[in-house]
């Protein structure tokens, strides 16, 4: 049997389990702590910048993938010198892992971007600001996530906190800024690679967030003409064999009030903009980023539905659990999946999602909703 | 968090460990042995005849359920008199348990069975025969399973060893004779019920048996009228109501040469004929199970497709393991669903299955058929 070790114990690793456990692969899972969202394949915790820890887990499988992006180059090479495979590998990852560095090799690609500088002080962040702004966005290349590590600001002395802790922390200190884009709405496109080079492309998603955290997710995304579409899919494409990606990659797209398709992130994991394929696929992204990890041929992407619409649960009444509310929830919408992540509820705090397909977007949309607000009502 | 108990480390309580999973529930297993299918699940190996061990296992979950139906009456009334939470529970489970119970119970309800008699000796059984033969089917009460416990003879004197060993046992020493029914096919009708009455039923599939083993099943089941459709979904309703049954039920039905549908067997648990559901309709039969024993609302049991097939993997080559074969099976067909058991190969026995689903019933056959036949090949 082929095993799959997993960095990272958060609900990304959970959700592996389920198609691991249906597939007969093994899962092994590389916790930060006890008690994690993927506890129950958790066979080491351990600190993930520790290349002995590390090492002792790769040790025990056939493959290393990871939940989160954040396992230090060193660790990673350290890993490829001794010979483990390792999917996605540090090449590819430092461009999730480096938005400086994603930029420029996504421009190099001759992909549609914004504007962007890297800029080392408030006078670097000034020009830029006279020729984009009056908005523009900066943020730390490296470290952030959902909304963390981003900041819209419209004078340079806004960022002078973020250039005191660059300087410190004796890095380089450099931000990154960005044109403020005005964008009718916020894509997704999502594919997987395998190492051979064999790769597959869901629909491409819109994605709605709120405070900077992905809220809502709908596939495919409606009105989404034949270019647009057509635009997303090569962009992911040329991200995947550029960077040679390996796994799944998520990039995030805004569509420009007046058309454009830009690269906005990139994710080199299963990512929430994917959740939705677990009930609205015929291959979900789980599933798949096994299967391209494992180097096997990939599954199909077919939507179940002419709609699937995925609500994040953010929050929720402190102390309580998904579950204690699934009599209401599920009484609510017989055709509703819920998926919870086992972490305690707090506010803003991503523990669970409901997915729910269908034929009418908007139906299916408020449906979710509905479910979704059951877990978020105070009481 | 609420968590559920399931008592037997099969690949029945292995297939509802991933719905756990994502519902946020905890799943725990009292396993026969270490390395059992759901070992990943497993807090504890022990002998379920053994009533010190299931109340030490039932003390640590809110509900108990089951992966097989063989654990003792006693031990089942001891755990209800404990004021554990038991489903099903002993007074349905003794009809799942007990050939001639059943027999004589359904018959009670007015559903539509094969003549049949308890017999005692040679000469009762002679007697059914000249009634009913020249062949007739002698079922074991007790114990049987996938074949096992059931013979087809023409003279009374085949039963002779099975006489003998049933007078050995002390347990009084029926067997349970049938007609042998001239079936144009086989249903099975998969039923859920929770304790507080609420149930919920799948189409109705056609099972094809080999050597007494279920091998293919189709949903629904081709041509299967509007009158065949609602005898089995009403002989289902008044056996889970009838007997009490909570969880998943499956009924196996003759659909006979001359349209009549007769009650076969009966297994309270997520079964077989049912498998096709994980991947082929909107709740699955073991997402259901632990919806219906943890008395949640049930979910809905529509296809995903005009077709769902299921094949299973009986055997394949000795020393190998379903997922060593991926690589050809993936590629073979990539809207295939795997399943595999972690139970090491050999003849006959249940490894694995394939799920397809599509619109056509013959290529999806065929199709899942070729899939299956990957795993099965000598080499």
């Amino acid at each position: 049997m082929k095993r799959v070790g997993v960095i990272g114990g958060g609900q990304l690793a959970r959700m592996m389990i389920a198609p691991a456990v249906e597939l007969g692969i093994e899962i092994r899972v590389l916790a930060e702590a006890e008690g994690s969202p993927a506890a129950l394949a958790a066979t080491q915790v351990g600190d993930y910048r520790d290349l002995s820890t590390v090492r002792e887990f790769a040790s025990t499988v056939d493959v290393v993938t990871f939940d989160h992006e954040h396992v230090p180059q060193a660790v990673l090479r350290a890993l490829v010198d001794d010979g483990v495979s390792v999917h996605p590998g540090p090449d590819a990852l430092l461009y999730a892992q480096d938005k400086l560095l994603m930029r420029e090799r996504v421009a190099e690609l001759g992909l549609p971007v914004p504007a962007w500088a890297q800029v080392s002080d408030a006078d670097e962040l000034a020009a830029f600001i006279s020729a984009h702004g009056p908005r523009v966005v900066i943020k730390t290349p490296r470290g952030g996530y959902d909304g963390k590590g981003v900041r819209v600001i419209e004078h340079a002395t806004e960022a002078a906190d973020w250039f005191a802790s660059l300087a410190e922390d004796g890095n380089g200190g450099s931000l990154l800024v960005e044109e403020f884009v005005e964008f009718r709405r916020e894509l997704a496109q999502l594919i997987a690679r395998r190492p051979s080079g064999e790769y597959a492309l869901w629909p491409v998603v819109e994605t709605i967030q709120k405070d900077g955290v992905c809220a809502e997710v709908i596939a495919p995304a409606p009105h989404s003409d034949g270019a647009a579409s057509e635009t997303a899919a090569a962009i992911a494409v040329s991200v995947a064999e550029g960077l040679q990606v390996t796994g799944v990659l998520a990039v995030e797209l805004f569509e420009t009030v007046d058309g454009r398709v830009l690269v906005n992130e990139l994710a080199m994991r299963p990512h929430n903009s994917g959740h939705w394929s677990q009930d609205g696929a015929v291959t979900g992204q789980f599933e798949q980023h096994l299967r391209a990890v494992l180097d096997l041929p990939l599954g199909a992407t077919d939507p179940l539905a002419p709609v699937a619409v995925m609500i994040n649960v953010l929050g929720g009444p402190s102390g309580q659990s998904l579950p204690d509310r699934y009599d209401r929830a599920a009484a609510l919408n017989p055709n509703a999946k819920l998926h919870s992540y086992n972490k305690q509820s707090r506010p803003g705090r991503k523990v669970g999602h409901v997915n729910l397909i269908g034929t009418d977007v908007d139906s299916v949309l408020a449906d979710a909703r509905a479910v979704a607000q059951v877990f978020a009502d105070e009481s």
